[in-house]
């Protein structure tokens, strides 16, 4: 099907690749672009093409960054002496935007999954262990994904480090502003395995 | 917030200013660009690029093209007798995946919307009546939009050529595989209306 021409026909083509765009989305993304100012349009592409060819990875924690080391691992201010594990540089985002955290991150880039042929060498676990080994390092969170392969790969590091640091796992429980009544059996039995005294 | 780079903040920032993409959707988007292969991203971008800066309008029809008449106005094998005026090249889409229809078309590039500022004037209204003074059109298919907008322009188009050729509207009626009891009520009374016979 060629009704609209081949130059709107290739970008919607090429709109639908991409996540989460089915064939009617990349359709209306692709008219609304042909709409735009030139200078917008041209400005997608240049972020399109900027963010693939100038964006590394630091090279101390794995996160996605436009220098290296990146500002986080680069921030004097930091705690330095502890290391939040993450699967993604998205997980390390949401941490940042609680502003409760203010150590050190380790991006994996994934989770072990069998099933899909990651194994830990895919990882970037050795790192990990390399920073650990280096001394100076106190505690390690483990802030994988509460799924199957995040609870995977965090047992995983945990049996890997736990004789060289203190290892710890971000707490499992019913999500602030949810309705226990809407929350899943194996959470609300995580709560309750996890409860805490109320005044210590 | 600029946690991961000044690349993919901009990226994230220019996706995100495309319709019905937040900025949830547009983080996943632009991490998935930035683990593409990088042709796949030039290609993105170029596609961009492309339909932007290549795609004209048919100096007949209006509809977006590369070339000028447009394949359709171009094809000799079509009816040039009959022209179906639409809002959109994307509607002229919808009916041309029909395959139903054999004759030319005319695209409005809009709808009138007192609301929205959009006078007649703003729309290839002009051109179409010089089209059908050239003669030669027998009959002229308003394929407006169902709607307030829609009806308004096929009203007001209605008006204006009725005296020089046949004028007809797309029939209004309850949707093939629908349910009556979700179809709405105005739909419901125009098919009531256009009701015909059976055996004639």
């Amino acid at each position: 099907m060629n009704i609209y021409g081949n130059h709107i026909t290739k970008l919607i083509e090429e709109l639908s690749r991409l996540p989460g765009i089915g064939a009617k989305s990349a359709a209306r993304l692709a008219f609304h672009i042909v709409d735009m100012p030139p200078e917008r349009a041209a400005g997608l592409a240049n972020a399109i093409l900027d963010a693939k060819n100038k964006v590394i990875y630091c090279q101390t924690c794995s996160t996605i960054t436009d220098i290296s080391p990146c500002k986080i691992c680069d921030n004097i201010k930091r705690d330095t002496t502890t290391i939040m594990v993450v699967e993604d540089p998205r997980d390390l985002g949401a941490y940042e935007r609680t502003g409760e955290y203010r150590g050190l991150y380790h991006v994996l880039q994934g989770a072990i999954s069998p099933m899909a042929g990651i194994t830990p060498d895919h990882l970037r676990i050795k790192e990990l262990v390399q920073r650990v080994a280096k001394g100076n390092i106190k505690e390690i969170i483990l802030a994988t994904n509460p799924n199957v392969e995040g609870e995977a790969t965090a047992m995983y590091i945990g049996k890997l480090l736990k004789d060289m640091v203190t290892v710890t796992r971000i707490a499992h429980g019913v999500p602030i502003g949810g309705d226990l009544e809407y929350v899943d059996q194996i959470t609300l039995a995580r709560a309750l395995e996890g409860r805490r005294e109320v005044f210590v």
